[in-house]
């Protein structure tokens, strides 16, 4: 945890990826950062994987450094709790996560009421309300049908919620800047983040919307060939598959110079009539001539030969290696500082990330577990809304905070 | 363009996705960014896709909204003007967004020493600062590997990536976050965020790791199975492929009631004593015996029977659909007020977005095309380093600005 943001009081009332993570990033950069959930836990409170006690390994990784407070949200009461502490006092409160419906009881109407600065970012499915999730999202847009080997047609969901992950940070930065804006006098503001709008804009960013429209149609799938540039993944003598990238005239010649094929690319080109090293376009065009250059030069060495000689040489590879390695990987897991051993809410023990970036001047301070569903429910009751023990008690005894 | 960051001076100085989308979002809402370039374009300025007349979509996609400085980097008297433009004076001045290597004349220490509280945020692929992009950082964390078909043993690229995307919206979260605290009094500060820390992290944050230290190897490739729940690609009678997705115990029963096959979910959990909807994981579990009883009411339906009964019983579902049809998608493109038809500097006149998110309070404001390159490099030497006339004349003069 860095202390950039402390001082801040967030409220997050949300569920899965992208409003968690968001909540996530904001507690682990010194924001104190509240989750409101039901009684018993939200929709995503026993999402998979699991530890063999049952308790969601997920919902413990997403929830790091946060505080709890579990409310009856079917109740008027519960439902007028969440709404205080979305709208929180304070200088650096009412600032309110969530990806409840924009309309209904935290719609920004109900909370402005309370407090008229409030800050809300809304991550949302579909921008007009309609229900989206990454996966569906991610089908509309094309994605699946570009992904994966030329000979099969099948459309492949990506496995890593690329939409959701993106929203986060998104949300991330839209609450800062509009905390940055109310400081200097602009005054609150919804902010509305659908992934369908960010998914959409996202494709056009990158440039594949003006492609399409340029040529007709979307891009063809190729597997995992780099598009418009050389990479692709290739297999050693012992049978590794190895990924090779040479986007930058930099990345092409280290790359031959390390395989040993600078004279064959050289007749290539000469063939050709191109220049490989100053169109990184024509190592694309002409990848077909290209691949059986780099596929006999893979075959004749393993990937212990290779790995040194890359390294050595400056050539952007990386090894295909499935979690568990990773997990031994130095580089990754195991020496990594952003890394530290903590126990968690399932009880368990295990290495979990703080902050994603490293600030090299600042303490990195610890990594601080995920709360246990409702750990804070008085605290904060108390802290935040100025409820006495009297009030609390009665709550509690009613069902309506647990 | 919305107007949260206006008066924000940040300069940006990088390539490819992960930098240039940081200075995107933040010139999105309202900041001046400034991208500085060597004459002639950097490593991504003739990155595929291109116009016809050999412009990057790409790289005009990514820079929109921005102002353009072109200087000659191998030069010292270029460098030093980067640097000077990286500590750009004034409060909110001394904000760089860059992927130079953490040492050289970009560093931090050779830039704290023209501004003592200059904050810098610094894209990096691997956290010792060696060469890694997107792709062979993806490689090493394995997804490839639990990606596509599980009768297909061979890795499969993302096409998205999905780690730039979100280490750019993450630097945007921490250059603001650090601005506000600089605004506080805290000074100025470098962030470093590596790829590999943010793609290691982001894998633990979904409990992926926790999961692969528990059973000793990652998850399995499954092909479009949404992971501890149900969801997956589904075929109608007409050969459409559909997402359908069921997470919630509300989605679940939506779902059955617009596929007319809740009696036989219902035979089926009496038949293996469990409960479907209370518990999303069984649904995993049992799924080759629920899979027939979907795989069947989809067969016997065709997609534009079964679009609106699921729409109007408000199940979680989608179509893989290309690009070329999300283009004609009134949600996603079409009719999506966060694009507006521009002229860009192709020469080519089309729809791109602006901010992704919306503020339904604030005014939209004009979509802003990419600079040409080098567009604004006198206008920048004069009003951010004060050159008169006749200094930035001799720049040009000797090759040191274009």
């Amino acid at each position: 945890m860095y202390d950039l943001l402390k001082g801040l009081r967030v409220v997050e009332g949300s569920a899965f990826v992208a409003g968690p993570t968001c909540g996530l990033y904001l507690a682990q950069m010194g924001a104190e950062v509240i989750r409101f959930d039901s009684i018993g836990g939200g929709p995503d409170f026993r999402r998979w994987p699991l530890a063999e006690n049952g308790s969601s390994l997920y919902w413990e990784g997403l929830n790091k450094g946060k505080k709890s407070i579990a409310l009856n949200l079917s109740s008027p009461a519960g439902r007028e709790i969440a709404q205080r502490l979305a709208a929180a006092p304070g200088d650096d409160g009412g600032l309110f996560v969530t990806n409840f419906p924009a309309e209904g009881f935290l719609s920004y109407e109900a909370l402005k009421k309370l407090r008229d600065d409030l800050i809300c970012v809304r991550v949302m499915g579909w921008a007009d309300g309609s229900q989206g999730m990454d996966y569906t999202i991610n089908s509309a847009l094309g994605l699946p049908l570009m992904t994966g080997p030329a000979d099969d047609a099948r459309p492949v969901n990506h496995v890593l919620a690329a939409w959701d992950l993106l929203t986060g940070a998104y949300c991330a930065f839209t609450l800062v800047s509009a905390l940055l804006a109310r400081t200097r006098g602009q005054g609150g503001r919804e902010i509305r983040a659908p992934l369908s709008d960010i998914g959409a804009a996202t494709m056009a960013n990158l440039g594949f919307t003006a492609e399409t429209l340029l040529s007709g149609r979307q891009r063809a799938r190729m597997g995992n060939d780099i598009f418009g540039a050389f990479g692709r993944d290739f297999t050693t003598k012992d049978g590794q598959t190895l990924m090779l990238l040479a986007i930058t005239p930099k990345q092409w010649s280290k790359a031959l110079e390390a395989l040993g094929i600078v004279a064959e690319a050289a007749a290539l080109e000469a063939e050709l009539g191109v220049s490989f090293a100053a169109d990184e376009g024509l190592r694309f065009t002409h990848r077909a001539r290209l691949y059986p250059l780099f596929e006999r030069a893979f075959a004749q060495r393993t990937a212990a030969d290779l790995a040194p000689a890359f390294d050595a040489g400056g050539v952007t590879w990386g090894a295909y290696q499935p979690l568990e390695a990773a997990l031994d990987d130095p580089r990754l897991y195991k020496d990594n500082p952003v890394f530290e051993a903590i126990a968690h809410p399932s009880g368990l023990t295990y290495a979990a990330p703080g902050a994603m970036a490293t600030i090299p001047q600042d303490p990195r301070g610890d990594v601080r577990p995920a709360p246990k569903l409702g750990q804070h429910t008085d605290e904060v009751l108390a802290q935040v809304l100025g409820m006495s023990g009297g009030e609390i008690a009665r709550l509690h005894d009613d069902g309506t905070v647990a």
